[in-house]
């Protein structure tokens, strides 16, 4: 990748002098920041912008690192083609009119496919804005604004965008409002070749990038897209464009990109420690913290001094910061004393810490407040309000951050000349903030609650996902094909460790009423029929069952029913007040994920179903019921012992594990898992295998 | 209150011409745009600002409307005693130093109340930051910005806050960032006297303002609050501080307030038409976007269209859209002939309608674009992604808007010279402008959600809320104290309407066998003791009696466990799936609120209740209903059937009326109310009447 970032020449496939003109723009961009070769190629002219201008790729004389190309779609698989054909390694195609266009489109981007595959040529784009390097002054690109150019100001934060012209029009505005630098700017378009794995693995890589903040309205390849989330200490901030029904629709005539299944999605992101943003400039406000707050060490959990000019303004940052999930830190006996030394003796002191009574004292009190505020144990971060962006003041208060290891960010309000002022003098000594209360404490949340690397890295290694069943199970899913049986289902389960109701196959009046007195009445009675899923509605389902001379009748009456197509299964009757649901679905873009929620009757209120890839750690599975809103459902009732979190977690490895090693398993619905009194136990279960494969076709 | 708003005359008391004092800056902000006459008084000096300066306001030759206070605490209650004398209708206290500080002050501000009691003169404050008025160019503050005087920019909104440096630092930002324009800035301090209710109701009537936005730590009369929203066709946003713990201790001791039950004024702001705010500058916006766009006609849903110059944007806008409950509009046939001409002939359009292939072709196709979507009777209102800020452009669209009556929403990027240009370009011609994607949608919501004055207008009159007891349970009433046993409370409830369980008192043996069987079995039998509310922990309920004999042995096991002090409640035992909690509180700042949640072992994962304030109209009891989370509850379950809204709000009523005609009833706890198949039955509830008072105390 290291061509598309530092190229030691580029060629500029439909260069032109005509002003305004895309391909005018990219030479323009080149010229002002970019240190090494560049050829324009363009049969109809001699010269473009003082640089001698070559009739193809092929007539330029020297190594060509990197082409970008801007002619018309029609044209692009020929240019790419003599690329490839004269050595170049990579081209960044800034055209559009491919698959986001329809069927005519999709024909030609199949045929970059095509190239890519059979020559090896990298392909960034189509149908983007190429990429902005903020420190090296690159612009690859045909954004025309010269301000942009001459604004762009370095940082720690690279932005990876599926959509051009937000990634240029938003950087204008990120630029101008002096609150933040960037370090790389990728805008990959419909990622044909080049898609957001091969940008984010660069970046993280990167050492000018601290944080990667990634707009996208599909995943490529998300397992991937996970394991470079997992493995790197950097933060990842993704924006998921596409998430409504219209969403969705528009994603697929923008970039042509499938948006996937939304909760699947947020499931696989939280498992790998990725936190969502919820807009574009959100995702800026994280990122920008993210990159310049470090992980904070262990037990630092966001307690927050909050160091204001305004009550109401105090007030409210409680209210956020608790609702953020975050505290309101308990100062200290020292920090009182220290405070109180600002204030007359009868004023009361407590946090949010409201200053204004004593500014206009002369004294230093910002200074005096923000140093006796970051040197209590106690304190994590300060929340200072500010409203002077003074120079010499912001260095101070950067000082005083750094000197105490603890981060400060600011709220500042006031004109807009002195709040530019303030974000440019905070922003050149590495100081944050901010021009919401709310978007502040967002920020700090996001400081204070991401995962910290040591958590993922002690995950890193690769699971086995191996099930041992014994032969006659492993043939049944090697061989046979869609929905199997409840019984076969459960025994598959049960091999695998899943705590499964107690049950056994009746074949006789005489057994059925025998093993209902083994068993212990009440018991359920069920009908099974090769295929038939829907045993309720079919009428083959007998509860509650509580004399031999009843479970007799039942098995007779099921048999009837199936007229000798299906087999009885009868099964103690389990109770508890609690019902779940864990499934295994196969993710086009995430492969076998494990889906955890609540059944029954809260179901249908609750709609409370999450999800995570599979093969699931230990850890995945305690995160994953962590994130179920209803937990708290685990927690016993009225007298009931909570469920073992670590039993649970067990369960939901053991379906992720048996998905993971057999592929021929296309969906398992253990529904209802109830929970007993003596834990969890899977009632009802379905394993819905592949259709054979038909090799003949 | 006119001399508040429009003094004629006002003295300074405490005026000063020493620079940066606030005595000097009140003078100074009153000599720029105020042209009534202007007494300065302080006895230390001859003259102020040119102005000669009294020794006492006793002193003032003429006539004064109002007086401004600004000497230090301790001195300000003689002062008012002189302005009471002097004949001064009001007096505008911005010294700080009150019941904010603690005792000291509360003594002081206690002799404020006496003061304004004997005298009958109003008073604004303490501690606040007075009154600004931007279409005057009234500034009856002490915040010396020079800019923001200049800045100040009329609009139609007022606000109201109970923070001074809030409101006075955020109104310059506010000014400075071009979007918003302000009618009047009232901050009301301590509301010693003048209190938000009284400031809301002058704001209410007031010409110049079409939508007020307040920013409150506490309701000193919620229910005159309501009823002025209630009454007014203006819409009334709020934006509460301290709804947490910790926010709540920082508005004690900042404005003295107590912050209340958050969950009961959310309802009774809910019930009153009032939008909630997030943030203050949410607030803000929301204010800006109502004061705007007028009330939406019938019909109009906030179906809306997306014109963007970026795919991205467009999808995350398609996102938002759907998120706050609005639609992505579908476009009838016409608009995407006209649309359709904008674009090459193969290049497919769909709403989010992305324009940046286009652009650059010359012609006006925002202009185009903007006017088809207008013209469609299926889109309320128009998203127009814009970015360039062009005056022509602006006045064009705000034109288009103007002529079609539906509303143009524009999301704006760039460097922050040009979005200054076009926010100040905008307003100007009354057209609304964010910042933010996300932002814009909820000013959407906003306009589109709000409730219709015709709504409020329906429900005006005032209900009398009486309950017609027979002699025997409105005596009780009368004269019990504490809480009634199960039986009496059921039988208030049903003489109020309420569907209780079928139940009867037993005393003996015999009739317990003989009402059990009567009355069908199972049965469940209670132990009712006078002041006895926690049954099931005393072992005196049996459940699930089959037998004539097992009832005549739970009656005698239960009279033996209460030793002869208590009587035995027989009640047919009912099932169903979904148990609700009712209940009657009594709130500090609301007076008596209907709660309304979900009971069982939901509640407990849940947490779901709300409140609204009785006595409920129908319509009130039926929003009630419609903000639980999970009303789905009673949408009927697995073919049980719906629960009747209508008989549901019957009972909220009900229970509300019961508790507003009824002040001795303290608390009302129906819990749990069934839900059976034959609707829904109150199966345990406890009145709990006020302790008689002590009149000789």
């Amino acid at each position: 990748m290291e061509f598309f970032f530092n190229p030691q020449s580029i060629a500029v496939i439909g260069a032109t002098p005509t002003r305004f003109k895309n391909g005018y723009s990219i030479l323009r961009n080149l010229m002002s920041g970019y240190q090494g070769k560049v050829y324009p190629v363009n049969p109809r002219y001699e010269e473009a912008l003082g640089f001698p201008c070559f009739p193809s790729v092929r007539a330029i004389p020297d190594k060509v690192d990197l082409a970008i190309i801007i002619v018309p779609a029609a044209m692009v698989p020929q240019a790419v083609e003599e690329c490839a054909a004269r050595g170049v390694p990579g081209v960044m195609i800034e055209s559009g009119g491919f698959a986001e266009i329809g069927p005519k489109g999709k024909i030609l981007q199949q045929q970059l496919v095509d190239i890519a595959k059979r020559t090896g040529i990298r392909i960034w784009g189509p149908n983007c804005m190429g990429l902005v390097d903020a420190k090296h002054g690159y612009v690859f690109s045909f954004m025309h604004s010269r301000k942009f150019r001459e604004q762009l100001t370095a940082g720690r934060v690279s932005l990876v965008v599926q959509s051009g012209m937000l990634s240029a029009a938003f950087l204008v505005d990120l630029m101008s409002n002096g609150l933040m630098g960037i370090s790389k700017v990728c805008s990959v378009g419909n990622k044909v070749d080049v898609n957001e794995c091969d940008v984010l693995e660069y970046l993280l890589a990167d050492p000018d990038t601290g944080v990667v903040g990634l707009y996208l309205e599909s995943f490529v390849d998300g397992r991937r897209f996970m394991e470079l989330c997992r493995r790197s200490a950097k933060p990842v901030v993704v924006l998921k464009g596409g998430k409504s029904r219209k969403g969705a629709e528009a994603a697929m005539s923008h970039t042509a990109s499938l948006a996937g299944n939304q909760r699947i999605i947020s499931g696989a992101l939280a498992q790998a420690g990725v936190r969502e943003a919820k807009d574009f400039r959100q995702m800026a406000d994280i990122c920008r913290s993210l990159a310049i707050v470090p992980p904070r060490p262990a037990g630092q959990t966001g307690r927050i001094a909050v160091l204001t000019f305004s009550g109401g303004a105090g007030i409210l940052s409680a209210d956020f910061i608790e609702e953020m999930g975050l505290s309101v830190a308990d100062l200290a006996e020292e920090t009182y004393d220290q405070l109180r030394k600002l204030f007359p003796e009868w004023r009361p002191v407590s946090n949010p810490v409201d200053l204004y009574p004593v500014i206009e004292d002369g004294t230093d009190v910002f200074g005096e407040a923000v140093k006796a505020a970051l040197a209590d144990p106690g304190v994590d971060a300060v929340f200072f309000h500010s409203n002077t962006g003074e120079a010499g003041h912001v260095q101070k208060m950067a000082d005083l951050s750094k000197a105490a290891g603890k981060p400060l960010f600011i709220w500042t309000l006031g004109t807009k000349e002195n709040t530019y002022e303030m974000y440019t003098i905070a922003r050149a000594c590495e100081l944050l903030v901010y021009q919401d209360i709310y978007r502040a404490c967002e920020c700090m949340a996001a400081v204070f609650q991401q995962p910290k690397p040591t958590d993922i890295l002690s995950e890193r290694q690769e699971r086995t996902t191996t099930v041992s069943l014994n032969s006659e199970l492993q043939n049944i899913i090697d061989t046979a094909a869609g929905p199997l049986d409840e019984y076969v289902s459960k025994n598959i389960l049960k091999a695998c460790g899943v705590p499964t109701v107690e049950e056994q196959i009746v074949t006789s009046t005489a057994q059925a009423k025998e093993t209902a007195s083994c068993m212990g009445m009440p018991v359920v009675m069920k009908g099974l029929q090769p295929g038939g899923v829907h045993k309720t509605e079919l009428g083959l389902v007998d509860l509650d069952i509580k004399t031999g001379r009843a479970a007799g009748k039942s098995y007779s009456a099921l048999m009837k029913k199936m007229k000798g197509t299906g087999r009885v299964l009868m099964q103690k009757q389990v109770h508890g007040k609690v019902e779940l649901i864990i499934g295994l679905v196969r993710d086009s873009q995430f492969g076998p994920c494990v889906m955890f929620g609540v059944g029954g009757i809260m179901a249908e209120v609750l709609d409370d179903v999450v999800f995570a890839v599979a093969p699931l750690t230990h850890r995945d599975a305690l995160n994953l019921i962590a994130r179920l809103r209803s937990r708290k459902l685990l927690n016993g009732f009225r007298g009931a012992p909570p469920v073992n979190r670590d039993e649970m977690a067990q369960i939901l490895v053991a379906v992720g594990d048996l998905g993971a090693a057999c592929p021929r398993i296309r969906e398992i619905d253990v529904n209802p898992l109830i929970i007993t009194d003596n834990g969890p136990v899977a009632v009802d279960t379905t394993i819905v295998l592949k259709e054979p494969e038909n090799n003949a076709s």
